[in-house]
């Protein structure tokens, strides 16, 4: 524990290094739509519950958490509908993990509340980690765990940085918010950074978004995943999210 | 208070009744973008707060709130940027007001702790108005008393009820979530329900928005009323937000 300890003390402060350095922003943010949109070519990868069973999905959230990195998400797993009443359940069903149940002050202090800790949080099939400020080790322990038990561990904006830092991300590539490009190519060698990319398929299990919005274009790619390229967009539909890369 | 009251008590029932009935879906999504982007024509309308000064926004959250409705102008309120580093502070400073300071279960179950009352909120020069279950006599007192006295009340999807209910759209026009067009024109005659329209502005304060993801656009015209077109664009690329009404 102790190593593990020191390596998360001095990757943190590495982040906030990364974060507060002068020309953070050096990059141009990557053009909106990088080559065909990745939707639609999709096959169903995971098994889908059988009805009236839930794809249990888990928000792991630490101080500063930024808004629309899990809120996004959320909206998107809990607007699926296998039918068309749009009062129908969604198939997935969801909860916030966290290192304890004191509140967490998301990005521009909004207060949650977290239902699970990380010891006692249900076994989830999808992991949402969304940027955040103070990831401890107990949380890239249960990444660790969840990224051999679960079918899918997905990042939002510089949340990658947790699956890095986690040393989940050694040798495989994953993108970032379009801010970070520099400073993480520069600070995590061992990892490639995949620049102009909606979002970045890491390995079986690990899926890496953009920037902040992206999360939502990588939960509905999800959706599609686990049941079909329709489904996602009559979640596109309800949701009235308007987007090029998800227009049929 | 008590001829109020029992206007809410009624007016609940109704909505409960009006999202209940079967055929609630029956119309369909408005195209994509209708006619040209309601975007790059606004003026200044308000008038920025001095270098230092904050525009406070009151996000008012009452049970069963739907997250992106909040979370969406939330997060482009916290984006915006008058600086090129992107670690300078958004003018504008959120909160949370509700009922009381009891946790409130979002959509899908997120727990908030409201940082303020409807008696003690700082005047807020915004007001957003989610979609939510539980609204009460004292939070419709609160709203028209924010329409005489803020710069900007804003509702986003069935959030427009609260206006509605609260009796601040009389003779105007509104839109909301198009799931809900056909419902709301039958129980609402007073105001006339506008479709295909991401966002309506009602009169000199209220605005209105579509279903669920049109909260970010209408939060960003809002953002070019205070400042202009070009800080609205800045914010939409630190968002990495991909929209067809916000491309230049």
């Amino acid at each position: 524990m102790k190593r593990f300890s020191s390596s998360i003390h001095y990757s943190s402060l590495l982040f906030v290094l990364v974060l507060a350095l002068p020309g953070f922003a050096q990059n141009n943010p990557p053009s909106r739509v990088t080559g065909p949109p990745q939707t639609g070519a999709a096959t169903r990868k995971f098994s889908a519950p059988p009805a009236g069973k839930k794809i249990p999905v888990a928000f792991v959230l630490s101080e500063g958490a930024t808004m629309i990195d899990f809120a996004g998400p959320w909206e998107v797993f809990q607007d699926v509908r296998l039918e068309p009443n749009p009062d129908s359940p969604s198939p997935f069903q969801l909860y916030t993990v966290a290192e304890s149940r004191d509140p967490i002050h998301t990005s521009a202090g909004m207060m949650v509340v977290p239902t699970y800790t990380f010891e006692d949080a249900p076994a989830p099939r999808v992991v949402v980690v969304p940027a955040s400020h103070n990831g401890t080790p107990k949380m890239e322990e249960w990444l660790r765990r969840m990224d051999k038990q679960s079918d899918v561990v997905m990042s939002v904006c510089t949340g990658v940085y947790w699956l890095i830092d986690a040393g989940l991300l050694d040798g495989k590539k994953y993108t970032t918010n379009h801010n970070a490009y520099g400073r993480f190519q520069e600070a995590f060698p061992k990892a490639t950074l995949a620049k102009g990319q909606r979002w970045v398929q890491s390995d079986d299990v690990i899926y890496t978004s953009a920037g902040l919005t992206s999360g939502i274009d990588l939960a509905l790619h999800i959706v599609e995943q686990y049941y079909d390229h329709e489904i996602a967009m009559k979640t596109v539909k309800y949701m009235e999210y308007e987007s090029p890369r998800w227009t049929n």
